[in-house]
């Protein structure tokens, strides 16, 4: 091991308590990554491992972390894109359930009970709560961020600020 | 929770002690997630966690778990594909390290010391061993799969014969 900065160390938050703060470091770390990069899968992956370390050093019990983007070979539907955390649904059509629901609306769904939530896909049976992200590019939704929770309430406004404000990035930083 | 069997339990192995059997199971698994999908993005997302789970099942400290493809703006390097674990390098040369090493030669890598390998590149300096499995399409490599271990020796003989009918059918059922 040598002194250099590995990129893995971008995956560490250290014993940070503050939610904003552990946050918003994913947000400019997320920045510093991408610098001259704009290939999405790419920059997914990088995006969906931030987010899952900065959760779990915060010992929210974060189970799926990870994005669906437009399924280029059929537009009314979600496909499963980069991800950390168990095996995944493969597509959600946009209308159903709430990543399709943030699709539709252009709106970012703060579910703190999953199981109140009017035709929510269960691709986890485990997950309580969810917090799910449009991406939105010139008018257009190009994905979602998606980040499920083993117990209820496990996202409040700050995370919804937060996130939005990493997805803005994302969607300014990716080809789509 | 029902009866129903959610995606996510395909990442349970249970208490399975048997490597061999593990990895048949991933191997299988993915054969009956990929049924009528073909994008490789959602395909590879789910083969990581796939890939991840079993490891850590059988008590394989694996710390990363993944793809590279070859870059569609630069055919000379790889690019970071979906995967499981830490923030990781974004691209590889080709013929540089172990992942460019295995896309070069079309063979497997199977690294007991990743320190002794000359020119590898540390995406994270915890690395000890490594295996990268090429996937190889048409006669050309499309990318490779590529699994990290704290340890030393953390894959044998086993893993490459298991690993590489993995990608057999990984480059068989994606579009590349």
């Amino acid at each position: 091991m040598t002194d250099e900065k590995h990129h893995a160390d971008y995956s560490s938050f250290g014993n940070a308590t503050d939610k904003k703060e552990v946050l918003q470091q994913v947000v400019d770390s997320y920045e510093a990554l991408v610098y001259e990069q704009s290939n999405w899968v790419c920059n997914l992956g990088n995006a969906s491992s931030l987010v899952w370390h900065a959760y779990h050093s915060l010992k929210v019990p974060v189970n799926w972390a990870g994005f669906y983007v437009v399924d280029p070979k059929d537009p009314s539907q979600l496909i499963l894109a980069p991800f950390q955390g168990k095996v995944a649904c493969q597509t959600i059509k946009i209308g159903k359930g709430v990543c399709g629901t943030a699709a539709e609306k252009l709106e970012t769904q703060l579910v703190r009970d999953v199981n109140k939530f009017p035709g929510h896909i269960a691709c986890d049976g485990e997950t309580n709560s969810e917090i799910v992200v449009p991406i939105v590019f010139e008018g257009k939704v190009r994905g979602v961020l998606d980040i499920d929770c083993l117990v209820l309430n496990g996202f409040d406004e700050d995370d919804q600020k937060l996130l939005e404000a990493l997805v803005e990035k994302i969607s300014a930083t990716c080809e789509w």
